[in-house]
């Protein structure tokens, strides 16, 4: 049994879908495991993950837009107002969401479906960095 | 440690939640490993994956209704219109509920509570074909 | 490789969010694995996992607010009653939320954003006792 630790950074400019599966893939391909279970954290509570379609881009404008309908930014709907209108909406978004996903690794691919992709969910306004961790657990 | 992987299929009808429980521990049952983690993954983005209440069918029944009122087929909400009205609802309810559940497996035994069982959460209104692919890790 | 099992047990007394970080941080730190995954399942439908910020409580406030309204308890959107009026709202809570959390375990530190922290959701209004599955596995 082997496990293997990463870290990537992507820099977001702004609430959207931020697609990483290359980021993700590009790693994996430089381990020695061929199989085994991934895990991808995000280490942020105002951004998230998700599974999505990787064909249509309107996909990804039409779930930034049902999201920000669903959790408004308006102040008036909460008491964390401190760290900005866009912060409490985030937080909403993250629990409704994803914090990590678990994957699997076959044969050196990772398993996704033929539209998959992996994308980081950008819920704040301003830009960030954000962290990934990814752990690998195989043989 | 031992790796097996394994996909199920499952034709779904129509919006809804499909139980595959049984599949999962009948396919489990087979394994030579004792303990481990389970991860399955749905390969698409319109339908998804729920632990939910076998007991009352009401609950499924409500919780289908309570996203179809969430995500409505409304064209007008939405950019991403070519695929069918049903087909962004679809996209935002899976972003909603999740695309993987790790499970664990413990001394041949599925850890689940007594009221939990495994749901393919169908949001297409169309006939599909759905595989949710398997993958235990342990010994 | 090596595999743990343990169960939480968690009061609650009504709707909110009950952090348990540092329960599982202390059954990690007495372990002997160093390396692994964890994976921390809810052994209920009507109760769920989320990783939030722990730092502002009014985060946790309007996360609960948020919820109860987007899954309101009135009786009339919901054929699933005999159990309570915040019982089909607590299953459709469960679903928009995690029944299980996958966390990364490195040089014997559970892999957690500064502002992180594990937390159970309690949907339900009367006292519950919640158990939480823990899986270690590694090395």
């Amino acid at each position: 049994m082997e496990q293997v630790f990463h870290k990537i950074t992507i820099d977001t400019t702004g609430q959207g879908l931020y697609d990483f599966t290359n980021k993700t893939i590009s790693w994996l391909k430089k381990q020695s495991i061929n199989n085994g279970m991934l895990n991808i954290n995000i280490l942020h509570t105002s951004a998230s993950l998700v599974v999505q379609e990787n064909a249509d881009p309107d996909v990804l404008y039409d779930l930034k837009n049902f999201f920000d309908k669903l959790a408004p930014m308006n102040n008036k709907l909460y008491k964390h107002t401190t760290e900005g209108k866009d912060d409490m909406p985030a937080h909403i978004k993250s629990a409704l969401t994803n914090n990590q996903l678990t994957l699997s690794l076959k044969d050196k691919k990772l398993m996704l479906g033929t539209w998959q992709g992996l994308y980081l969910f950008e819920h704040r306004l301003e830009k960030h960095k954000r962290t990934l961790a990814h752990h690998l657990i195989g043989e």
